[in-house]
């Protein structure tokens, strides 16, 4: 496919980079940029260009923060002794959406996934162990997605974690809200059977 | 959604404009974005803030150019007195990259579509008319959607530009090569036999 301009190319090439976003996709985008008024494109682009400069991670949770420490992490009320780790900052997003949630978090950045090269020496786990041996935790709270990676950080973490004198949960598994019995997956509803509740706590929402 | 950095909740917005991208694809592309080196999302932003100052379209033709004419209208070899009339740059690309036209082209920058407020002033439709009047031509090919609205324009073009001296032709509608006949629609197949061909036209290709 050639383009008729450089400069097209490049935006093209541009949006190609993005995940999910073809070559086609990336035209359709660009030409769409080019129908656009002038200032408002200047305007995409220099948000852009500014991204990086703007936003810095949490030195403490590596959450996204435009300070040294994220609005979660210096919030007076949140409970500092109860750390939720999560893979990502979306992930957060999620949780905070729920107003359940009244403790702090920790980005793991990832999960360990030896089939992409990803160990857990490239995720945040030495600094939420400093992070605990310096500050002390009551709860570590593992909300990792249920995948085997998932489960496999899980594991790691539990197993570095487990000399510390802290409590240790997961998300609770179960039959999602709102799903039929007859289409939940087997090991999700035999987990819920193993792990059946109190029938008033299902009534506390 | 609420997000922890107002720099974040920018670029996400800048995201949510382009077509087919909403608010979660937004925040995935953002993301993927902070987790690259800064040089590469600074290079991203100046991209886009360039894309209006470094492309124009052609005086003639509509088409994209870093000049004044575009590349094609420019090109010695390409027979100006053949014009093929297309809604949208992609579609030049799409003809180019079939190598079997040398003639120039006319971009309409879109169909006439009264439900989208769309007529036939909004579109380069007199710049046609000015182009055939002072510089003639010999061909016009309307190579529009076969939507009702590339119809609708198709027909409307047909009667602004009947009176002049210039042969008005479509593109050929017929069964695509590779297709199955039992999944045709009756109307391509009943055009296709309505307007068939001498065996050996169907050779040269």
């Amino acid at each position: 496919m050639e383009l008729p301009s450089k400069h097209l190319q490049e935006a093209v090439d541009q949006f190609s980079t993005l995940p999910g976003i073809g070559r086609r996709t990336a035209l359709r985008l660009a030409m769409y940029l080019l129908r656009q008024p002038a200032e408002e494109v200047e305007m995409f682009g220099q948000t852009f260009k500014d991204l990086h400069r703007q936003i810095n991670f949490c030195e403490k949770c590596h959450n996204i923060t435009e300070e040294e420490l994220c609005l979660i992490c210096v919030a007076p009320k949140r409970d500092q002794q109860q750390i939720c780790v999560v893979e990502d900052i979306r992930d957060i997003i999620a949780i905070e959406n729920t107003s359940q949630y009244f403790g702090v978090y920790h980005v793991l950045g990832g999960v360990i996934s030896p089939m992409d090269g990803i160990g857990p020496e490239d995720l945040n786990i030495n600094s939420l162990l400093h992070r605990i041996e310096a500050e002390g935790a009551r709860e570590i709270i593992m909300a990792l997605s249920t995948t085997m990676e998932g489960d496999t950080t899980n594991f790691y973490l539990f197993k570095r974690l487990k000399d510390n004198d802290v409590s240790i949960t997961t998300l609770a598994r179960g039959v999602a809200i709102g799903d039929e019995l007859e289409y939940t997956d087997a090991v999700t509803l035999g987990r819920s059977i193993a792990n059946r509740l109190p029938y008033e706590s299902s009534l506390a929402r």
